[in-house]
């Protein structure tokens, strides 16, 4: 069985379209790259009652979650403290994580201010995940990864954590690109659907320098009834249009 | 009252990292617009009976649903008996949706079968959301607009539909973009949410050519009041920083 994750999106700057949400998708690939399955995404608020009950739910429906955003050093960061709330334990200065800042602030000649240190609030018992770019962790507690929202700072994060995480088989994924209008071939991915139900075979418009295709995209861990899936569709789409 | 909305984005590609996102982004941005604010987003898989209790829930919940995805002529196409199924009434064969296709093929030369004709399958009682770019309608029933996943299909139902909503007074918002660290200025702006809660004030980290910027964005409907808050930040870190 492949792991199931979920990822949840903490911040209001997604919700009023301000930023591009690109943090779940960069998650999504990497994760899928070991063969495990994001079963839902969810973007909320930075609102204490909606972080607290998504990730209770989300820990208890899934092997694993992903929370980005929400654990910098303002006022509007309340992530950590729901994280410590949902699990009901205390939020309290990490010994590790205060040396972490303190030698990445002592670096750079800075002190490490009230605003910092909030930073090395953690939830007890929680883990610390490290990352190379700024001197603040994230962690894990229980199933639950929280990341960090700014994107290159998750991204390494994830890279840290990556590799203790219980793999899947990999999904292989073949796609057939056509310039044909999808209704057109829809009965041809419909018996392929029927005829291989454990090949998940999803169909994708697409216009490219206004000329439209459609992209067949069959996915399965198994790489040899990929290639026949993949076969039969193209000799049938192929005997029809002649490709 | 600010209307307040959840969207819904319907598809395994999006789940799987094939496919970026930009519909809930986009849907943000125009309603953002008008005062409508959206409170949710989740991304779900193409399941009936996770659309199905998705949409039940986030329709007692908002006042606005919007989904996109799973509404064109393939197998894998299943969102409108979903949605059918979450309000009960019967898929039917929608004669203004099929007069609508059966004018867009013609046009084409191209015959109506029956995987188009899947499109014009539409649950009783809806009312239809045209469009100016395809054949196929999206639809309204009760507070649940359903869209096209194709984003420029989707961009154009939006704004068919966009004129017939109720509108909120429109959240503004002003933004100081400053090259000093998030943690140095944490202090003024949490003074400032503090003085002034009904504004909306997150910070956000940014890298621009590897320099590190903070911007601090604040939101609210009133104008004088944004004018205040931004005023008495910027001086703030003017005082401190001599910007």
């Amino acid at each position: 069985m492949n792991p199931k994750a979920g990822i949840i999106i903490i911040g209001n700057e997604i919700l009023s379209g301000r930023t591009l949400d690109t943090n779940s998708n960069y998650i999504a690939s990497k994760l899928g790259a070991k063969g495990i399955i994001i079963e839902e995404v969810r973007v909320i608020r930075d609102c204490s009652k909606t972080i607290i009950s998504t990730v209770i739910e989300f820990s208890n429906k899934f092997d694993y979650v992903f929370t980005t955003g929400g654990i910098g050093p303002t006022h509007d960061d309340i992530t950590s403290e729901a994280i410590a709330k949902a699990f009901n334990v205390p939020l309290e200065l990490n010994e590790e994580a205060r040396a972490t800042l303190a030698r990445y602030y002592a670096a750079k000649n800075m002190p490490v201010n009230d605003a910092k240190l909030k930073m090395a609030m953690i939830p007890h018992s929680a883990t610390l995940i490290q990352n190379n770019i700024s001197g603040a962790p994230g962690f894990q507690i229980s199933n639950v990864y929280v990341l960090a929202g700014v994107p290159y700072i998750m991204h390494d994060m994830l890279d840290h954590i990556l590799p203790s995480l219980k793999e899947g088989k990999v999904i292989l994924s073949k796609n057939i690109d056509v310039q044909i209008g999808e209704s057109l071939i829809a009965d041809i991915m419909t018996n392929a659907q029927n005829k291989y139900p454990e090949v998940e075979i999803g169909s994708y418009p697409f216009k490219k320098e206004e000329l439209h295709f459609t992209s067949i995209v069959m996915r399965s861990s198994d790489e040899s009834l990929l290639d026949q899936v993949y076969k039969e569709i193209s000799v049938e789409v192929n005997n029809r249009y002649s490709l």
